[in-house]
């Protein structure tokens, strides 16, 4: 058999043929392998953090991206069982309600089940962890799972519970950075800086807002506004590349999928570029803001109360601690019930999915004109999204106005429910109803247009809802980056001026008297946390930490015993105490953690203790516990906004304050909070 | 006389009859007084901050477009005059020649018989204030009339002298806002925090962007990256609302100098928006960013090179001492000499302003298809302004190489003239003309597109001289926000995602291998500076204080007495000295400037002196100098990365280490640089 080989050669003789094949050019060979070398060697240089978040973006694109497909199919499937149960309408009824309704129950469950920290967005609890408090098992992978199950099942409801994705997303990155992270750390062997874990956080928000919108710029601005109060130039790049690997590929597999001949923007918009809007139409863009502004603060304060009620009401905090399922089942039928086509859901346009609604509300014709030209209004127009938003009784603005009244407590009660989901979508949704909405009345009211003289310019009620969406956007959230998402989100510029107004003046209203959606969620949830000092009113650069900080401190002599260590322990609860020279003088020394103290306790003897244990018996604290040195410390005379900067920036959770090397007191977050708060509120 | 007036009533009895009749109605009247008492008092609740802003963007916009409108009066006039001479080739050539030499000799005399401070751009020496230094007299308003005038006179020469307004702007803006400052708190009464006006610099960058480009956004983003290493997402509100207002203002003013009839960008282009780019362009997209990375390295190299060369060779440093409206003469007549129309100019579009040079590279259109369709290339078309780029023999192709060619070593000369000038918008220019030349050619290679089915799809050049524009001047800048400065000045967002790829990879190569622009006029003009860490390596993160502190600090006692002192002030030249308790147990007590010390030493007198005047003998410092308090203090083990973290934040100059009190060492810039400089080249 052997000889029949093709070539008549044997295995081994064949290997060394093509060894040998090769060696008459070992130049070229050398010169060929030193070439790789140096490649690798210049890969290697670049940093791994590169690949790192090359693969962050490009991972979370795809899992977005996958995610689209599997839910669209899933609408579509509840679709066709709609049409298909012909026309009577209790079956109707059940196939509307019972799909999402059971949908959703499967995701509490199933989520719920395998761990309480996939419900909800997920920002309000990052937020807190990026300012260092430490959240246990908040970003473990098991949550990974879960959080895709439930979201795809949830979003799968269509616009019936009326939820985003964009949340859940940055969680979800921020999971898998934390576990590439590791991953990386366990293959370079090198140790896990804490520092570092928190650059890829910072990168992984970033990524998170970019892989829903396709919008890299906006996505790092967003996330960076909503994230954090401070922030670093060096990370703003890195969040800028891997936001780019994610949008990029985000909007690639749309492309290889066929959605799309090229590479354009998500909820690419046909608006007119030449003459975008009047100059006299920048008043009501303003108007719009207000009015967005003053209807974020009202959402804002109903869904903290609503928020807040649920918990405290008896029935619901029952459900809610043991059946959550059931919870979301009632909801969700009411839901389903209310946006039921041929009932209320007519006059909601409550068949549009998510990405439809943004689509009609977008559109660059002006409805109220479309509904006068048609004779036929139920004629088959292949754009005719606009249509279900116009009632033959309602008019376009009933319906309008209708989806804004029911919409605004649906969504306040959908913040309640225990499962996977986005409010940002939402929000943004909402804003563009109430922009579209102004922008046909105006349209109305000036049918030719503002511009007096020349040719008419009619109104475009698109532009308005892009600035409607930005602006109550904005205001709930308290970003302005929401500008630039509109922006990018619909590849179009040219109302940039009057969007920035209106999200400006928007901003304005909401900052000054509500807390924004995420911190309200942690007020609510009860979340560490440290507000912004508002003030910036000259007086308050004079608040010194002398004046606010802690004086009783804990504290321990290098030379104490066990009596004293043993007091120490059961006057606070501290994780570390400081430790100083000598009680009389408070020289600080260093700190040593509560847990060392117990060893010690545990090792030694106590002096009244009947004797017969062999244990230590006159060792003291200097000898016998690792003493940490102090990095950083305070003196009564650092200013309260050079304080709350350097918590802010370092992450502190707790400084000691020294005069001349001696300890003097301690501040903490609660400390700070309170000089802050008595800053807005003087006694 | 006085009953002739109508009505018969006298003027007294008049304004009583009129007093009268409001009289009726105390109650509405009580009312609205109580109504503008609030709002008088919500107007001060919103923090005088904002009315500064705004007072701020509205101004520099107001200036920017008074200074556009003059430049291009002059302008015209100066190619009026250029017209008007004739065919004589030697009066034509003294005409185009003279003109621009005689307004940058004027300018350079000018402003720096005012002052020296306003040559240049500005932005090394505004970002070196912004970390912490004191540039005496830079931020004086001294300049600005001395900037203004003489950027006006440069900016009137067109393309001849290749230069924009950018950075002078920035510097203007900063300028003014610290003049309004101080404005401010002398009306308001209150003490001038450093705090505060920093935030207010950091915002008047954001407006000198802004106003230049019409660009809100990017304008507060390109401040940022440029300017700072951290910064506060307060501070980033308040550049977005001073930019915004600027911005709005400068388009503003436009629209009704009837330049505009509505508000549109600055460079709007009619770039195709439905099929933008195929995506096999991206690979196209990459080489560009690559071709732009290695351009902008070469660039920036032979600038530094150049720029310390002139300071250093005789001649060229004699005229920049003594003389430098000559140096400006002789630079600027051999810049024109080049750029003249009839001889070497027709090679390189010299005809064009800087404006027209952005439209015309902008352009929608393929040149090589407009020049073969042409069948007469100079007859009149209405949007010719690309005409300007065809030479008969050379081709585009030619023109563009040689423009490039030229352009490269002249805008580097022009780096050293010394007149108020700005390097941004040329680079920006450059880089389209780099974008347009790449995109021609491949228009050139595929005429019927990259798509290979269906209909052909031709390359659109315009789109790669955007994205070059973005990647040369992104390069050079080390900045990733010109992709957003690009779709914000044309008002064109179809190229976002293809201009961000070759923008990240122009700036990973500029990055790796060259300091930026700013970074680099810095280093050439000594400014004492602070490097970033740019080892992100795990390494890194543990390099402690302890390695690289300075240890023999030059320290005081609390019981100094005269001839400690006297040794102190001889051994170093520190402006404040640390006190310690004792030489024996050295805690840190506090510092003492070195102003007190010469005090303490006048009033006090020499132990060995010949006694006779009445100056006390015995006092110790600790008795009779103030001894300021330590606001922060570091520990021998705080990382590197904390401690430059700490630096760049607070802005600090020199900080002391402390060891349980007790003074080890102290950290300033220079020990900070040098353990840094070490990190990345070790020994």
């Amino acid at each position: 058999m052997e000889c029949n080989i093709p070539g008549g050669l044997r295995e081994e003789e064949r290997v060394l043929v093509s060894e040998q094949s090769w060696r008459p050019c070992p130049e070229a060979r050398r010169r060929l392998r030193g070439c790789l070398e140096w490649v690798k060697r210049q890969l290697f240089r670049v940093g791994e953090d590169w690949y790192f978040l090359f693969v962050l973006g490009v991972l979370m694109a795809t899992i977005s991206f996958v995610m689209d497909v599997v839910t669209s199919r899933l609408y579509q499937a509840h679709l066709w069982l709609y049409q298909e149960v012909g026309d009577i309408l209790a079956l109707k009824y059940l196939s509307w309600s019972m799909y999402p309704t059971a949908l959703a129950a499967f995701s509490t469950g199933f989520s719920q089940s395998i761990t309480p920290h996939s419900g909800g967005s997920g920002i309000p609890e990052l937020k807190t962890i990026l300012t260092g408090v430490v959240l246990e098992d908040y970003l473990a992978i098991q949550n990974f799972g879960a959080k895709v199950v439930g979201l795809t099942c949830v979003l799968a409801c269509g616009s019936t519970i009326f939820i985003g994705k964009v949340g859940p997303f940055v969680h979800l990155t921020a999971m898998a950075a934390v576990y590439l992270g590791k991953m990386r750390t366990s293959v370079t062997k090198e140790y896990e800086n804490k520092f570092k874990q928190n650059e890829m956080l910072v990168a992984a928000q970033a990524v998170g807002v970019a892989t829903v919108f396709g919008a890299p710029v906006s996505g790092v601005l967003f996330s960076i506004e909503v994230m954090s109060s401070h922030f670093a130039v060096r990370d703003y790049w890195r969040g800028f590349f891997a936001a780019t690997c994610g949008a990029f590929m985000f909007r690639l597999l749309t492309v290889f999928n066929s959605e799309q001949e090229t590479i354009v923007a998500v909820f690419k918009s046909d608006l007119r570029i030449d003459f975008p809007f009047d100059l006299v139409e920048t008043f009501f863009f303003v108007i719009l803001g207000a009015v967005c502004g003053l209807l974020g603060c009202a959402f804002l304060f109903c869904q903290r109360w609503l928020l807040a009620a649920v918990r405290e009401n008896r029935l619901t905090a029952k459900l809610l601690a043991t059946d959550k399922p059931i919870y979301t089942v009632l909801v969700v039928l009411l839901f389903s019930s209310i946006t039921f086509p041929p009932g209320l859901g007519q006059l909601m346009a409550s068949r549009l999915t998510m990405k439809e609604y943004l689509t009609s509300l977008f559109d660059n014709r002006t409805w109220g004109a479309l509904v006068s030209n048609a004779t036929d209004p139920t004629g088959v127009d292949p754009r005719g999204l606009w249509q279900e938003w116009c009632h033959p009784s309602a008019t376009i603005f009933g319906t309008l106005a209708f989806f804004l009244l029911m919409k605004f407590w649906m969504l306040i009660l959908a913040t309640t429910l225990p499962l996977p989901a986005g409010y940002f979508m939402p929000i943004f949704i909402y804003g563009a109803a109430i922009g579209r909405l102004l922008g046909e009345t105006v349209a109305l009211l000036f049918p030719r247009g503002l511009h007096l003289e020349g040719d008419p310019r009619p109104v475009i009620p698109g532009g308005y809802a892009l600035a409607g969406a930005a602006a109550f956007s904005g205001s709930v959230t308290h970003t302005i980056s929401t500008t630039l998402l509109v922006c990018e989100a619909t590849g179009y510029l040219g109302h940039l001026l009057p969007v920035v107004l209106a999200v400006l003046v928007a901003n304005a209203i909401t900052q000054k008297h509500q807390p924004s959606f995420y911190d309200g969620t942690i007020i609510v949830k009860k979340l560490p946390y440290l507000p912004r000092i508002r003030s910036r009113h000259v007086a308050s650069y004079e608040v010194v930490v002398e004046e606010f900080m802690e004086r009783r401190v804990v504290a321990l002599a290098k030379g104490s015993g066990f009596e004293e260590v043993l007091v120490a322990l059961d006057a606070s609860a501290d994780a570390e105490y400081p430790v100083v020279e000598t009680a009389g003088s408070p020289t600080l020394v260093g700190t040593v953690s509560r847990a060392q103290l117990v060893a010690f306790l545990q090792s030694h003897e106590h002096p009244r203790a009947p004797p017969g244990q062999k244990l230590a018996t006159t060792g003291t604290l200097g000898d016998n516990c690792a003493i940490e040195p102090v990095m950083l410390q305070l003196s009564p005379w650092t200013s309260l906004h050079q304080a709350h900067h350097l918590f802010e920036l370092l992450k502190l959770q707790r400084i000691f304050v020294t005069r001349f090397g001696e300890l003097v007191g301690a501040v903490s977050r609660v400390e700070l909070r309170r000089a802050i708060e008595e800053l807005t509120n003087p006694k």
